[in-house]
């Protein structure tokens, strides 16, 4: 399929590399940016513009991989309106793109995305949600060419998806840097911890993680609890957030 | 080495189990329940006990691995005044030994243990407290024979390091049965997420986690914040965890 690129950020990127490998053709890279938008095409063997307005007509689908309150700028300015627009978002409905477009849909690849790490996309699950059946099938078929696991969402199943993301994977991974505050506070290195945050997403493989939840909280432990309470008595987040988890592991775990 | 083990939970199991497989003989398996104490005893060839005043005066170290509030209560039963008595919480402190024993140690596994889950103790670190450089030295010995990773720590790093632990591994996984919950919730499995739990604790191998984090917090989207917060509004618990690592995650960047 031939594609064009509206974006030139990490999603954009990644995606663009993905779709290009797989074997279809990235028209252009589109971005504010004119810089931007060339380095990215370079990579993708595509022409690069920063005005909307020389959008090819020629593509099968367009791509929006911008910020998410970005995406109403760039629906505005797109004038192909029976051309396939796509946004990437996961919070963002598909109705952002009515006024830009007769047949849109949305593209959502659940994934963490970094500049500097490649993903292996075949593992990433894509949410897919088209404006018609034929646009289903569509974006169904692009999905299945870079990822074994293409889902069918509405709007609020997507939204609900990327906030159990940002619990599972921003959340995480904010309180490995909360973890490493406390030992490099207390003079010890962050590889101490690495084997456990390693076991721990580990045993998520195969257990659930109601099951695999250990801890002072988990076993109502109040002194453990207590001490660590004191022990953090003068950083108010992080005692914040020490309670707050507490409480709800031990509400969790009484609900079961 | 000669060993007595005084508990029959996990983390007195998997030790027990370590110690044995590198070498050491295991005399005895105490637990304050008979049949506790008979099921792991039977796993290490050792014999079993449920009063105190009846344990071997013959091992060279006396490890009590219960939970943190029964340690006393096992350290006042003790009564071989000249043998080293060791116990295995992070958040405990060494003098909760100190009427027991004329030599106490501590001997910490920084892991999260499940029952059901044998723990490769070779990459796990294990935090040594000495009550004198002889004592140290033994337990870093025993400690060598099934880590690769042994460090001499007092108590107040030890407790930084549990509670580091408790933030790194056991709220990590309870951010997961949230994120769970959020996606049953909306008719979606909880698989569609595994990839991005093991994506991102991946990452974390080679990478600071600072520079990992991603997400609308990281980027001060502002938009998808109060969208995430609006779709959360039935239920506070989520409501106010999601609030506080937003407002945590922007404060930590700002402060780079």
């Amino acid at each position: 399929m031939k594609i064009v690129i509206l974006g030139s950020g990490n999603v954009a990127t990644q995606l663009g590399v993905a779709l290009k490998t797989s074997g279809n053709e990235i028209l252009q890279v589109w971005s504010r940016n004119q810089g931007n938008a060339e380095a990215l095409a370079l990579k993708l063997s595509a022409g690069s513009l920063s005005n909307l307005t020389f959008l090819s007509p020629d593509a099968d689908v367009y791509f929006i991989a911008v910020k998410d309150d970005a995406i109403p700028a760039v629906a505005s300015g797109f004038n192909l309106k029976d051309k396939l627009l796509v946004h990437t978002s996961g919070t963002t409905g598909i109705e952002v793109l009515k006024n830009a477009s007769t047949r849109t849909g949305v593209f959502y690849p659940l994934q963490t995305f970094s500049k500097n790490k490649a993903v292996d996309f075949s593992a990433v699950p894509i949410a897919v949600e088209g404006s018609s059946p034929e646009v289903s099938e569509i974006l169904t078929r692009v999905g299945e060419q870079i990822s074994g696991k293409v889902i069918i969402m509405d709007s609020r199943q997507r939204k609900a998806s990327h906030v159990a993301a940002v619990f599972a994977c921003n959340f995480s991974n904010h309180l490995y840097t909360l973890s490493k505050e406390i030992l490099e506070g207390n003079g010890l290195d962050f590889d101490l911890i690495r084997p456990l945050i390693a076991e721990t997403a580990g045993k998520i493989k195969e257990m659930e993680p109601e099951e695999a939840q250990t801890g002072p909280a988990r076993r109502e432990d109040s002194l453990t609890i207590n001490r660590h309470l004191e022990f953090l008595q003068d950083n108010d987040r992080l005692k914040q957030l020490y309670r707050l988890f507490s409480e709800s592991i031990i509400w969790k775990h009484r609900a079961e």
